[in-house]
């Protein structure tokens, strides 16, 4: 078991973590929840980031290959799916490869998985080509 | 668009890398389909492996971590996911970073879709160290 | 087995309790339906409410809290998890228990199941303080 | 609005209809639930088959296709799947048609999909052959 | 194990295929991922029509009646099924059928997919109305 | 947000919960993933329990209404569903409240995911009876 730490070391380190992933200095994740659940908020930040995300077991890059899989997959979280993709090429994949993990979805979860994800794909490099 | 081919240099291609994926000479996913849906284990090989998992843009392990991530998402295919556990390891992952994947999905799908997940995992180590 | 009844019996007790349920009058879902499929309306009347949440066994709010449950995991049905936010706060949840119920489900299907659904409480939550 | 009926005209239409297709006398859907949840084995029979599978609109035959692409892609119901192949079969589908449904499933809810349909079909199949 | 033959044929026969169902000479799934994952169109057109879809062992007819079961039992692939009732209608089946095979969804996969596959049947219908 | 505490805080409180909750001294969630991924079973009392199970804005009752809700619906984790079957009866739910609540489940996710729910209720059930 880690030793024991202050749950604000984990809110620092998760909230660090997700502004790399995200760009974003105030993310939006956080922000869109602070005025209905806060607390969910602090756990994505504090649990998702702070204490899965930046577990030293696992390179960034390849922990959103492994979110792109399931959230592609899953098929029905478009905000998220969109998020980790920009997320993936924050952690050094290409473009073409965020495209490759994603075609490869229509064997794992059929052909319109594949395709509702590639579309989001479209748009979030639409966006970061607007942004540039 | 990729110039026409022999339908059998897709089989040849796909039947290798399933080969090497799985360490089976006879891949169980095409013998078990053999007397049911041959033309489905045919589809698996020619397109599953033959045309998407041969695909230069990603790397096989890469591949294998978006494949973890879809099937312990969708936490209903368990054959599949103790295939691609041991095909992970077989590409190159380490069953700590097979671990860290699927602890990582608990974030993504929720806790059981990860707990039942790594149970496979623990079962394909097993049976791996039982073969060693 | 319940002593045979009439259908009418059935529809009358249904549409009593899902305008209950809704405030509606005219329940939407079954005006929604009813150039397309009446007879989908007339079930949901029927048979969901008339035979399945009129049952005795369980509180409207607790079969509320079930619904949130089942449709926040499911994630990919947003007007009914809407229709059912706002149903349990008919039925006698607290807007609090609301977001109770909906951030337990990242635990059981995820950080993006738990996030969409809460945006839904958000923004039923606005609507009915618009009409308040 | 189809004219009032009594419920018992429903249970009977709909046990006669869940005979037929499973070809069961006492259909175990409906023993299974007796000492647990008979309400539910009775709206099995009333409402799935007494309202809805026999509604004049279309063929037993198309109606199991339906229902093999919904379980087939679900993943999830292995024991309604081996029921509605077996189904299919007795409403008139071809040992080759079901196969055919059920690789079609590969297209559209992945590849592991339809294995897994495919060798509950096979084990369906053998089931039918020892009977025979 | 079907006889070699050229990749273009493939591609020429799903193409016919495909358009012939979906009533479109450049169809839509295509060009949309013309500039992203032109290869994953490809394969659409190639594995999922040129080899699937037109096996002979399954009417056209009976191959929507599968996918509309799939693809309303998923839930989350709204462009996919919109495209499949319509692809439903060009291969034979009637609305009332389409109808029909939509409501008998809310047994399997529950009355909110139901709901929303008739919404989105509603929107094609009146898509063609406009057309017509 | 909440006064910073120790780690070992949040894993004492989750643990008495899910001890209370499972009536396991040594929860068997915990001890199976203890030799595979011990952190994931740090986590699930750590956070699962210790931070959303044990908040005060809804009673351990409810929550296990919402998680029976989930778990039906998803149809994918059967060791978790027994075990929340389990612990809605060690929370103060009824026998028939569970079967009620886990009915209700064929209106949202179809008849198969409540059927399937109450043949776990009826093993937990005698498996309740066994050891009284």
């Amino acid at each position: 078991m880690e030793q024991p730490e202050q749950q604000g070391e984990r809110y620092e380190r998760g909230l660090k973590a997700l502004q790399h992933l995200s760009g974003e200095t105030d993310p939006t994740v956080v922000t869109s929840l602070a005025d209905i659940a806060p607390d969910l908020g602090r756990f994505i930040v504090e649990f998702g980031y702070g204490e899965v995300h930046t577990r030293p077991g696992l390179e960034p890059r390849d922990r959103q290959l492994v979110t792109l899989g399931a959230l592609a997959a899953l098929g029905n979280a478009a905000p998220q799916l969109r998020f980790h993709i920009n997320g993936a090429l924050n952690a050094g994949c290409t473009r073409a490869e965020v495209v490759e993990a994603l075609t490869q979805i229509a064997v794992y979860a059929g052909f319109p998985a594949a395709i509702n994800a590639l579309q989001h794909a479209k748009a979030v490099f639409a966006e970061r080509d607007a942004e540039a």
